[in-house]
């Protein structure tokens, strides 16, 4: 019987609780809480000691959020000799390589499934493609309130600011919703991705990313012109100079997969050389489709899987100047780097030749000082 | 170092000795063929107790195909206390209980991932989800020779004859094909992961199952100007009287994710009552995707997994009395049925108001003697 120590008893951390206690092989045995949230079971504390001295506790599962308190708690965890599972992409994407270490150290396993596509078993799966087979990419929607927003916009054809409104009264985004509509939620991701699939420690303030707060129904009309749907992508890439990795807006064509994934939901691929393209669908954040993953990381620790998705994570300067293609821009002051590489122009926007993602993301990064309503989208 | 006897040196069995032949935690030690194939190779040999009799050989790889005598020759690997993989679907659609039963009484590992969606991590996922979850409902785009022939009938307006000899061409189709587009061989792949799913021992000739052969261009225009893409699904259900399980063309709204699922992929999913939607796409056949499974099988048994998809899977009487939705009718004989269910008409075709799975398929089965033309769909 697997004894779980919990941090943290919100949304997530609930949802594990209401799994576990309807299961025989685990249960919970004490939830680390804040003063103030004792009452919400009789099995809470507020002392961390209680769990890391409990040697009844083998595995915490860590769902708290945030990177501090949280790494230290972790490591606390993992050098009591305790297992750790934990949902925290914010975590893994700071320290994988430092609590995969830990871990090792301690002779016990860390997994963080849910850290990438809340419900989706992408880690476990790039984690046994793998084992066979070399990575050539990775990318996918990662994102669920962006592709809400995206595609309530293509459906409807109405502003970025009402639908996020909408978003938010849904609890589909947060009352701050930064992280999401400026990409770093998804670069989070990114980051722990390109990690797993090329043993490469990318510094997440690094990968160039350009996020959706500025993309117009202006914008979406000229897609659903183009016979085309926005979507915000993630892209992990094995160049000849190392790994490309980047976050942008991108326009598929309505017969792509991707341009069919709606609402909140998530669809992330790779690309391998045996395997083919593979590609994994279903809901990236919520309470149940979580904790699944949360569990299922248990289960695999008490089916003996001890592996960890990589230990060789290497730091890796990116490669972003290796990949290139077309891009949609959108600007009210063209310059002449745009016009250098512009192919085609529409009301307000071009249509580019193919240009190196480094080289986009820096010209677009310095057009915000001057044109804070800038926007683009690659080409794919 | 896991040391494989091969049975059978095909398409896959090449593509798993090739992928085996390069790493070095296996190795391949004698491989079966038929007399005049002995010379392919070093390692082979034509009688298969070379294999059955030889200690070092502890996992035999089944790629022969056919049921006979590929059943015996497996049962004799598990009686000789080898492990067995298999990509053989027609074999584990036919005996799954009986080889599950035979591996658990010589304590031996029976796995066969690729005999469902070939390069697709299909059942390995199914058996993962279920774990933790009840599955409600499986289905999928599940063969990609009738994939590849609508695909291309809905893109280039072309007739099912002349896209049948391009894919037999290419090699996407049989000399005979009828397993593909009579739906034999998606019913098989239905038949083993509703196995998994509900734990059902189906018998796959019970299935009600109606295939491609009969779709006509006019057919496909009238999908398209429905704003729907045809494809050939099936689909598995747990309903209050117990499983339904059928094959049937379907009709999908271009926005669908499975609208897009192009040329030969498949694309399969399940709903549970915690994970939600979650699908997998990839490459449903061919030789590296297909050996990839294989080994992945091999490395899982390395790695001490030995649960078994199911070993509870009961026999089943099927509910497809349980399951109705609307349906496109196509048919030069109108009855009394299909009059007492028609909503709306078009030309040459109607569609039906919600009607059972079980009535549909068996109407349309005594409908083919009056008109051997008739073609139906089932509308999601």
């Amino acid at each position: 019987m697997m004894k779980l120590g919990l941090f943290g008893y919100g949304v997530v951390g609930g949802g594990v609780g209401r799994i576990a206690d309807g299961r025989d092989d685990m249960e919970v045995g004490r939830i680390l809480v804040l003063p103030h949230e004792v009452d919400v079971d009789p099995r809470t504390v507020t002392n961390i000691n209680d769990i890391l001295t409990d040697e009844s506790i083998d595995t915490v599962v860590e769902v708290m959020g945030g990177i501090h308190p949280a790494f230290e708690f972790v490591s606390s965890a993992l050098k009591a000799g305790k297992n750790v599972v934990t949902a925290n992409k914010a975590l893994v994407a700071a320290y994988y390589k430092e609590l995969i270490a830990l871990a090792k150290e301690n002779n016990v396993t860390f997994r963080c499934t849910a850290a990438v596509g809340g419900g989706i078993p992408w880690l476990v799966n790039l984690s046994r493609v793998r084992r066979v087979d070399t990575i050539e990419s990775v990318w996918g929607i990662m994102n669920g309130t962006t592709n809400y927003i995206l595609s309530s916009m293509t459906a409807q054809d109405v502003d970025f600011a009402d639908v996020l409104k909408k978003a938010q009264e849904l609890g589909y985004a947060e009352a701050d919703p930064t992280a999401d509509i400026d990409g770093h939620d998804i670069r989070r991701k990114l980051a722990i991705s390109v990690g797993v699939a090329f043993d490469a420690a990318v510094e997440e303030a690094n990968i160039p990313t350009f996020g959706i707060r500025n993309v117009t129904s202006a914008d979406i009309q000229a897609f659903r012109n183009m016979g085309r749907t926005c979507k915000l992508l993630a892209y992990g890439q094995m160049t000849p100079d190392g790994v490309a990795a980047y976050v942008e807006p991108t326009i598929f064509t309505n017969d792509r997969l991707e341009a069919s994934v709606g609402t909140n939901y998530n669809m992330i691929s790779y690309k391998s050389n045996n395997a083919g393209i593979q590609s994994f669908y279903g809901q990236g954040a919520g309470r149940f489709p979580t904790a699944y993953n949360v569990v299922s990381d248990c289960l695999d620790i008490i089916a003996g899987e001890d592996s960890f998705y990589t230990d060789k994570a290497e730091p890796t300067a990116l490669a972003c100047g290796s990949v290139s293609h077309a891009y949609y821009v959108r600007t009210n002051v063209c310059d002449e780097f745009l016009s250098s590489i512009t192919e085609e122009k529409g009301e307000g926007w071009v249509i580019t030749a193919p240009v190196s993602v480094e080289k986009m993301h820096a010209w677009a990064q310095k057009q915000k000082e001057i044109d804070a309503g800038v926007f683009f989208a690659g080409i794919q």
